[in-house]
């Protein structure tokens, strides 16, 4: 049933980075859009423990002594037992996107029926641009059958390059546990045919479940913090990872996409498991929130390893009084950024400002 | 086929205000949905026409002669031979809400066949919160089945009062003279099931022909401009209103909505008359987004009123030298604001401010 374009986008630009504890089954049901792309499988947890992926992936796979022997001490940044650990994934390819996606995500299928291939939107969303400093009230106005409406200043149709495309998910929400807990049965069945940029100085909850992004422009933004073993949070990397991406890039300049593809998220995580781990992150948000919306990047923060470096020393000032954990991560944040340059030496490019870069 | 509530939604609280210039035969298609409602119908053009409204409508309708005779020479504000009469019918209004739809625009139908009752859906979107301060990737959180995703603030789940929802249209797409002539074949498919809330900071293209808010908490900035007879732009009522609406709505704290409901819009207007009517607008609006962009409005503006009187004066202060007609425009507002107090004197309460109304 599934239609799959005779020549995959991006094929040789692109790598999908899964983090995982599993066999991963689920590569089955994608196998017709994934297939000819290249894998970064980062095993979470024992590393003794053998990974099984079906036959015909192209794949690289890190367990926690590759990662280890690979970054040496810098390892201390990257997470374990979390699905945190994926961005050492993004850290090691040398490809220009990344998609990531979870090993509990499946293949969703559009109102008439048909596969969804995530990936083919994914790309398409991240080569298409970004409208960030205007509303545009019939979504994304370079789909087909679509435009800037009345009234959109036309300095702006050119758009800005886009940096990051966000999808989304049927069947089980994106809930943090207190919600999963009120509303056990709730499914999203909704879907929205529409893919809209998050306007400029607006953060959202990036979730990483279902997620693409521009290597080059964006990349070293990507890290998903210190979660899990030793850590007093978890399920908060994602949306770390986001508040520290979508500040870079209104600050340079850059577009964030939400809406399509959607994929079918197929199991619930454990509520209770959830809290445990979220208790923390629920309160901290209510200081960490006012903190991104307030946070300012000084002009001469033309990079994203700059920005990302600025952050961190504002995380420490300004975070560090909330708890301990964010003086700690505020100096991983700085190994991360050692350990990208490290790894991407003459590097990925830094990221050129394209029209409409400001601040 | 239409279905009905029984009990027609906030029946003695709003007024449906329609601007036009022919017989109102377009209201057969909406009988089942507005016959509960009262109309109030701004009559443009030649006051000697007679215009027809179907037989069962409960209406009052207002010529030139009507305006002039209510307002004085405060009728100066009113645009003639503009559609941006319609906003008469908002200063005359008694009620707490109002809902103004153009002549052409029809009953349209969901992905289902059926028909949409797009004032129900209004209704809805006015009465419940908005949330201008953080995105929500599955659109707007108090529609069943939906909710605040992961990562989402609990202390800004509560939302804000919402002071207007923008419907969409299906069919003719809102486009602007340029878009028509290039794609004079394109026509709006697509059905995107969604509300949100246009975030904070961010400006979007008002359109006047579906339109619904609520007058106790906005109304006074709902002014649409001087346009049509004797004026150099036309078409840019709805815009000008919608980018001082968002101005203030964001300084008071007040959510605005776009998405469903949708309207079948039935006719596109001549592009060639609509170049004529737009071509400074085109031009002008490149210096008008900026100047909303970065209006900023002082603490002691607590009223629409005020901020509305406060803006006219950065209009004159900072976009007459773009053009004499701002300056004129500036003191139109003024007079609008003079004129929407006289006519309602122990007056529509200000707005109060609900939690996180702030800058």
């Amino acid at each position: 049933m599934a239609t799959v374009s005779p020549t995959p986008l991006l094929k040789d630009e692109l790598d999908i980075v899964i983090p995982t504890i599993r066999n991963l089954d689920f590569l089955e049901m994608w196998r017709p859009f994934f297939q000819p792309y290249h894998l970064i499988i980062v095993q979470d947890g024992d590393p003794s423990k053998v990974i099984k992926v079906p036959e015909g992936f192209d794949y690289e796979l890190y367990n926690r002594n590759d990662i280890n022997k690979i970054l040496g001490p810098k390892a201390s940044c990257i997470s374990f037992k979390d699905s945190a650990c994926r961005c050492f994934g993004y850290m090691v390819s040398k490809k220009k996107y990344i998609y990531t996606i979870d090993d509990d995500c499946f293949v969703a299928k559009d109102p008439s029926g048909k596969d969804i291939n995530a990936l083919d939107q994914h790309i398409k969303n991240l080569l298409c641009p970004s409208t960030p400093f205007f509303f545009n009230t019939l979504y994304d106005p370079y789909r087909d059958g679509a435009d800037f409406v009345r009234g959109y200043p036309f300095s702006l149709r050119e758009g800005v390059h886009t940096a990051v495309s966000h999808g989304l998910w049927l069947n089980i929400p994106d809930y943090d546990a207190p919600t999963q807990l009120v509303k056990p049965l709730e499914r999203n069945t909704r879907y929205v045919d529409a893919i809209m940029t998050i306007p400029k100085g607006s953060l959202f909850p990036m979730c990483g479940m279902n997620l693409a992004f521009n290597r080059e422009l964006i990349g070293p933004a990507m890290y998903f913090g210190l979660m899990g073993d030793g850590q007093p949070i978890g399920r908060y990397d994602d949306m770390w990872a986001g508040w520290c991406t979508k500040v870079i890039c209104d600050h340079l300049g850059l577009g964030v996409k939400t809406g399509l593809p959607y994929i079918w998220h197929s199991k619930a995580s454990n509520p209770f498991v959830n809290l445990k781990k979220e208790y923390k992150g629920i309160y901290w948000q209510e200081e960490l929130i006012p903190f991104f919306q307030s946070v300012t990047l000084p002009k001469d923060c033309t990079t994203v390893q700059k920005c990302y470096i600025e952050i961190s020393k504002q995380v420490k000032v300004k975070l560090g009084k909330v708890d301990d954990y964010f003086n700690k991560l505020a100096d991983a944040m700085v190994t991360w950024i050692e350990a990208w340059d490290e790894l991407n030496p003459s590097g990925v490019k830094p990221a050129e400002l394209p029209n409409g870069a400001s601040k």
